[in-house]
């Protein structure tokens, strides 16, 4: 495998506990928050090389790398960006990336268990926003002796969270690069997100949220949800790229309304696939979380801060996103020069929809690479 | 109501019985089919005025004026476009609408009663295609002695309806009139006819469509379909407008799960009250035949016929609807045009997306209007 980080192992940190415990931005307390994370590189003597990984709703700390055992064409959801001489360059970067509070994935979140009353969480526990999952990344920073971060890089929600963190920790970060994001989702975003929420609930396996010790899950619920998440995905070319009119392992229709048409087979390995890793809770915390990220809320005060700081941002878009297009992209990179933040906005060429930001697109990867160099030469980090 | 048709009532009749069954393209057999229509405006002495209204998905019967005792405020579906001086002139024209064969708002389909058991057919009613919600209207038409069209309007699966009546029965109408419709369905369009199936099937209450006799139908299933259906008729700007991120009845979020912004509760709105009139195996049904639906499939036969017949075609798209673009309307008038008919092709301006059809845009109407005024000409039916 050139290039790649090699075996990785993910992690496990207390970041808060009883004797100091996790206050949301609601005002609500979680007792005691543990982050799965994984890190590649060498944090260098001055601590000034590292990057951040902040994953999208579906992502995990198992950024890059193959976990010991696993099969080695399988490695993390962002490998081909992370490795010696990739554009996350661990040859010069010290790359962290952490599952989200919430999350599903080794993280403390709705399915972790309520020290209070012994059982998993559920819906008791309490809403979170954006910015909360920014603080559990510092405060695992904090524990890694980490004051400052090169840069966060994210794409969608992850894209959200290192704008948020940005915005409300100047000086903390060099540069955010911030990608397939937007500062608001559109009614639109919204109402895709509803569907998604709905199809979870509507589900008689979901119990309320309470179905941790059940025999079934919502996952009829969660696998439709993904559906109707991966259709906003990709882009209408991508999907007559690769799927067309074509009927599954058959030259003509079978007429009926089981599965036929490819597209639909595809649809349903998703939705099968994702329920055996990811949890309805989860998927519905976070989802709300991004419905209602508004970071630019109070722009006066976002004036302030960003003047304050010296972040620079990375604003990407990709050509053929529909779920956050490039309107959005550059309605934020606008609210962000008016905030007096130093913006560089870019628009790629990809056929991959929203899911562009996980392909390794030659001049995309190169923008990324590009600016992550004009960070590092600027904080006098060794060029790779 | 100026303009109006006025009151109507909706008529029945049995199209086909046990002694001349309904043989559909697939070869099965449906013994008796009544249908529910409507007509407004009157037949000429030489019977040469009729235009047949097509409906969409979830459409019926009642296209204009009011039944009797019906808030007057709530005319028929498309009751904007039908009336004297409106562009399917009532004072020229006798205009015709039937519900589908497959529908359940009169026409037989699976909720009707299978005379071979007494019980509603569920899903042992045969699947069927576009072409056999044609052979019923023209059986319609039979029964009213009437033998050739003026015209054929409709739109969506209503168009597709046109379109297929056309190249199917060559010199039966004058003009098809194919608005906001696809001469085939794309990847991205069957995905989310796929989720929209699932929806409904994924539903405990659906009981394999045998339902009707039970306490529950699938109304969590059904109106989940409708709310992702829903997206899709909406353009993201007519959303943006209309909802933008605005919270329902309150000026702050309430942070939670709960519907919470307006876009959330016009979708559940939407939803529910679908649930009211409809039946989910209909939306099966229907949604299938538009997944099924290729008029195009032989070429060199469609040729053949378009050319045999004289049918002119107006194909009309919608700026703002991405479920079928102009892309989907522009393929189409190219098809027809490779094919020898004669073809006007128009993109008029909306911002209501797919559902600009139903919308009375003057640009729109001035269309539809002149085309069939032209029409009449041609056939020598006095100007209004």
């Amino acid at each position: 495998m050139p290039n790649s980080v090699g075996t990785v192992e993910t992690q496990r940190a207390v970041v808060f506990d009883r004797d100091r415990p996790l206050t949301l931005d609601s005002g609500a307390v979680i007792e005691q928050v543990e982050v799965a994370y994984e890190t590649y590189g060498e944090l260098n003597p001055e601590r000034s090389n590292a990057v951040f990984i902040c994953h999208a709703l579906s992502g995990d700390a198992h950024a890059a790398g193959v976990h010991p055992g696993d099969d080695p064409d399988r490695p993390g959801w962002w490998d081909n960006i992370v490795g010696p001489g990739r554009p996350l360059d661990t040859d010069r970067f010290f790359v962290i990336c952490a599952n989200v509070l919430g999350g599903c994935r080794g993280t403390t979140g709705p399915s972790s268990t309520d020290p209070a009353t012994g059982q998993p969480y559920g819906l008791r526990f309490p809403l979170l926003q954006v910015r909360d999952l920014v603080t559990v990344h510092r405060a695992l920073l904090a524990k890694l002796d980490i004051e400052k971060l090169l840069a966060a890089i994210g794409g969608s929600l992850g894209g959200m969270q290192a704008l948020q963190w940005s915005i409300d920790h100047p000086g903390e970060i060099d540069g955010a690069l911030v990608i397939a994001a937007s500062a608001r989702l559109s009614a639109q975003n919204i109402a895709f997100s509803a569907v998604a929420r709905e199809a979870i609930m509507r589900d008689p396996d979901f119990a309320d949220g309470d179905y941790y010790e059940n025999e079934r899950r919502p996952d009829r619920g969660l696998g439709l949800a993904r559906m109707i998440g991966h259709i906003t995905y990709l882009s209408e070319q991508s999907m007559r790229e690769k799927f067309g009119r074509r009927i599954q392992d058959a030259e003509t229709p079978r007429y009926g309304f089981d599965v036929d048409f490819q597209v639909e087979s595809y649809l349903h390995y998703q939705g099968q696939s994702f329920v055996e890793r990811f949890d309805a809770n989860t998927y519905l915390y976070l989802g709300r979380a991004m419905d209602y990220f508004n970071p630019f809320d109070d722009p006066v005060e976002v004036q302030h801060r960003l003047e304050s700081g010296k972040t620079g941002f990375l604003v990407l878009s990709f050509d053929s996103d529909w779920r956050f297009s490039t309107t959005h992209a550059r309605d934020l990179a606008g609210e962000l020069r008016a905030a007096g933040g130093p913006v560089t906005f870019r628009e790629i060429s990809s056929s991959h929809g929203h899911d562009s930001f996980l392909f390794p697109t030659p001049d995309y990867h190169r923008t990324v690479a590009g600016y992550l160099d004009r960070l590092a030469a600027a904080a006098g980090i060794a060029s790779g």
